[in-house]
């Protein structure tokens, strides 16, 4: 998601607790910052966050950390959970490059991590920008505890090709994969904002999970 | 494909010297029988028979072997062939139910195994009687050369989803994975009969290339 840089999000971000200006300082201490021993649960391209504000208030007994990397899409996301009813205590946000999650998590520190509707970058040039390219994937095993899950749904039947490509290049066991997620057995399904909108207009919803770990 | 039995069939099929009557004789002798030391490419499920005729006709340098369960199924992709303009040589007909080719074809005598518009098997307890079930890809692992490659094509979402899940949990490589063929870079696609009347009705078509053994 791209939007014209809001002049309001530094202020905005710098007062709310919520959000981590310095990840880097948190590596190998997010249970320690959470206060708590719960499994470490991250999305990487939250976009508006609707998705990981609903997971976090439902599942209080998992910590939640939502990484975008512009700072904007993290201001409006975050004034977003802030006016949900509850607002989840298990919630962080940060703006970073994915590309560096290695410097803000530990060897696997983090039990499970989200990609939804990542950008397809269509151009075969700019395949290792895909956020399932081989490159990412090798930095998300290093990070991914050994049962570790990647969870992961788009729309984009280029992406959804190329990321069974590069999970199978890269050893990962694919399961409960779907072609058309909407009309399948997989229930409690939690809708992004973006999914919302292009389910509507007809277009159907690809997922699957991916477990680093394969098991022989 | 399920037709009514045709009474012609077998006398028809009894005096077509491209049909294998007694398949289980040419274990290991596939190449002798042929008559030279080209590839031997099978289609399970070969259905009316344009897809692996077409094929034939063009790659005059691969021995094409095209499968199918019912006789009547045969019988016409049989005929079908006979009346084509150019009678392929280097292609045989035979009835034989794939769970048995293991008796059919020794170890890494095929080089190549084509599933296309396979019968989905839609409800979840005739899961191993589809045609990419890890039963099945065990049988295709014996007879396939070690660089020997499985090629599928469907239409199926629920197929195509599944056999990602089969390919992954037997640690096959995924390869050239498209949600929408026709769409897609391949060049050459040869239609299948279902394909031509499925693709013109809107339905896209996945496909996948595997490789038994993965490269690490």
């Amino acid at each position: 998601m791209r939007l014209r840089r809001d002049q309001r999000a530094p202020e905005y971000l710098a007062q709310d607790e919520r959000v981590i200006l310095n990840p880097e300082e948190y590596k190998g201490k997010w249970k320690e910052h959470f206060g708590n021993d719960y499994p470490i649960h991250v999305e990487f391209g939250c976009g508006k966050g609707g998705f990981i504000t609903q997971l976090a208030i439902k599942n209080p007994q998992i910590n939640y950390i939502a990484v975008e990397r512009a700072e904007t899409v993290v201001y409006k996301a975050c004034k977003k959970a802030n006016e949900s009813e509850q607002v989840p205590s298990n919630l962080r946000f940060l703006y970073f490059n994915v590309q560096n999650c290695t410097d803000i998590f530990m060897e696997e520190e983090v039990a499970r991590i989200y990609l939804n509707f990542s950008d397809p970058w269509p151009k075969k040039r700019h395949a290792d920008r895909r956020l399932t390219y081989r490159g990412f994937l090798d930095k998300y095993a290093q990070i991914l505890s050994a049962d570790g899950e990647l969870h992961f749904k788009t729309d984009n039947k280029g992406l959804f090709a190329f990321s069974i490509e590069e999970f199978s290049a890269c050893n990962w066991l694919m399961k409960n994969v779907t072609l058309d997620l909407h009309n399948s057995d997989m229930e409690d399904n939690i809708m992004t904002e973006y999914e919302k909108k292009f389910s509507e207009m007809g277009f159907t919803i690809n997922r699957l999970e991916a477990i680093k770990c394969k098991k022989m």
